[in-house]
């Protein structure tokens, strides 16, 4: 008796059987195979398209109630008008308002999972626990709000996280953050065995902070320098990192978080997407938070990693899909350090999404998979499950209503004076 | 009694209630004044965002089933190797069916116009008339296909079209056509007072063809040497324009159909938004046809096209909302030829869309258009209403299985050696 199995699929050409028993992938076989097993439930997976689904390595997800105050302006005017006096009054409820608002956004683009960096973060986890999703939630460091790395409460929730959550340490970006405290971050995350989640690259202004502040040619040098580039960091952005940054952060087993949207929205730069994958990066995709993007769509995000990466190189086929999609997912999931989670297969943990064919994107003839990731958006994703839990279905979540309107409530007071 | 009152929609920040009474706006007063009027329909709009819809000015709506053959490919590897082939198997019904689906696309998005060049004009006429949207459908004209201008049959059609329906005639490309084709396609334009549709600049290739074949300095500078710039000729990308083509096309009135997404993914190059906005170029937005882009969702497009302007100026002020928004709505159905199209107000053409506002990127704060353009995406579409005739309602169209079904036939037949 399985929990769970999907009847005659389309997955990667062909047509297939899959059973789900508790969280994992359980088998895996041609269709038809399975007609006769026992399950709790089935799906008839005859219009669908079963796919691994997106794993966001680089947001801040209770930014959605921040979403669409002045766009359009420039970057520091923005945060130092718009943003931070807002940031100061936020609470861990408006936090959970927002961040649940982010992950019911983000299944909806057929995404399970989010690497956040941003304020409460027992809200934030709270949330994600909550709604089944995996998170990767960084404990933010800056030196002129929070550098008590050493003596965190937040540390404190460590022991106590299911599999699917974990703590990452997240000191803001060299800007806001003097190199002893980028030292102390790296040292107790040696101690601790937590990964590092920290802004890197992001825009030339960074660069010139990198040469007449600290001495060093560039951001990734400097962070080098300061014993942040260890395996499993996560770097986000990366648009103005060199060659030999590339090389750099692949040698150190770092990862890179791309935001595409955010860098041409913010008019930040373009990640080199090309180079870093001859130099061997681990790529993976974010949207990074609502105020910047402002999507948080892992399919959009994604589509747009593709174009950047294209026009960057001057090449159409400078990124194919293949590659494109492994970013994606399977790699994302292995960055952001879930063992067993991005494909699927017998053993694995029983991630996936369904997208509904009877949609228009897959219509004319062509690869289901390039339509999806080119062509199609929220509307055609039917039903999303993390770790065999079906948390999307027929497009929707059952406390919808609830947390739309709680995040409404949350902003209204957090934007009203 | 009116046709249709639309009840307490949010409107440019503002509840307003509104009246449509045959194709046009009968009335737009503050909400509640028209709560005791009559009418035949009346919608509750009270969760819905009112806003004038999308017009696509440059596209290829049948492509739709050559979508997703062969993604990532060099440019004419994929032309001689993928496309070219199967267009010359394309029959009427073929693109009939395809540009029924592409139109359902576009609807969903909240798209009621488009700017066709393609192959079978009477058919692509025939599924806008049916669908009930807007058109403006070019006889296209290459050297090697048909350069038959002063016997076109299709132009026949001419005086029998609806107001909602128009021909342009569409010399493809500087590179497929030769001098004295394009000098007679411009007279014949003249003659019948019929605008112009042609690619302009779109790559650097076609620069240099401009320069070796014809000897000019630049494709624009060729192309209004011979008559092609007049008023009112829509010139697709435009990438590679120079401020001195932006001013020259500025100065003979002719519009700009930016197609950012293409422009990206075939690494084509990026439209100077910035520069061409300062010359007084009249700028709309197109999503070029579905296999090049790959989707064919306005907004989608919209947000692309602010990105590109963005990043492209290296500066997040570059292009504001209110100037983006004005592009894709009412500057492109000015430049589709509608009169009185393109704005909500008494008098004007009942063109318009109801944005559900009970969906994720409305429920955090800011402006409900900048959340509708930057954030949301096809699923958010509720009512697309065109003429005064209500088109989708709850995201629906009537037809959709069957546009759905014969679509997925036609492509079968296409694709299938």
């Amino acid at each position: 008796m399985f929990d769970l199995i999907l009847d005659n699929a389309l997955h990667k050409g062909h047509r297939v059987d899959v059973a789900v028993q508790g969280t994992r992938f359980a088998a895996l076989e041609p269709a038809g195979t399975l007609a006769h097993a026992q399950a709790k439930e089935r799906l008839d997976c005859a219009r669908r398209l079963l796919r691994p689904p997106f794993y966001n390595t680089h947001t801040h997800q209770a930014m959605t109630l921040l979403r669409g105050i002045d766009d359009d302006c420039a970057l520091m005017d923005w945060l130092t008008r718009e943003i931070w006096p807002r940031e100061a009054r936020l609470t861990p409820e408006a936090v959970y308002a927002g961040t649940r608002l982010a992950i019911l956004e983000g299944l909806k683009s057929g995404c399970v999972a989010f690497n956040d960096m941003y304020f409460h973060q027992p809200a934030v986890l709270r949330a994600a626990a909550e709604m089944g999703v995996r998170a990767r939630v960084g404990l933010m460091y800056m030196n002129q709000v929070s550098d008590h790395i050493e003596n965190d409460a937040t540390l404190t929730l460590r022991d106590t996280l299911p599999p699917t959550l974990g703590l990452t340490l997240a000191p803001h970006a060299l800007y806001t953050t003097t190199p002893d405290l980028l030292r102390r971050v790296a040292a107790q995350a040696d101690a601790l065995g937590l990964p590092l989640h920290i802004h890197a690259a992001e825009t030339a202004a960074e660069t010139a902070i990198a040469k007449e502040r600290f001495g060093f040619d560039t951001p990734i040098a400097y962070l080098d320098a300061c014993g942040i580039l260890r395996p499993g960091t996560l770097l986000a952005h990366c648009c103005h990192a060199t060659e030999a940054d590339l090389e750099r952060i692949a040698k150190r087993g770092c990862h890179v978080a791309h935001c595409p949207q955010s860098n041409q929205k913010l008019a930040s730069g373009v990640f080199p997407w090309a180079k870093a994958a001859a130099a061997g990066v681990s790529i993976t995709i974010g949207t990074d938070g609502a105020a910047s993007n402002n999507a948080l769509s892992m399919i959009a995000e994604t589509k747009a990693a593709a174009l950047s990466a294209k026009l960057g190189a001057a090449a159409p086929d400078a990124l194919r899909l293949a590659d494109l999609d492994r970013a994606a997912t399977e790699t994302a999931a292995a960055a952001l350090g879930f063992p067993d989670v991005g494909k699927i297969q017998p053993g694995a943990q029983a991630d996936f999404i369904l997208v509904n064919l009877d949609t228009p994107a897959f219509a004319g003839g062509g690869d289901p998979d390039a339509n999806f990731i080119y062509a199609a958006d929220t509307a055609a994703v039917d039903t999303v499950a993390c770790a065999g839990r079906l948390l999307l279905r027929g497009g929707r979540h059952p406390d919808e209503p609830a947390i739309l309107a709680a995040a409404r409530a949350a902003a209204h007071t957090l934007l009203t004076p």
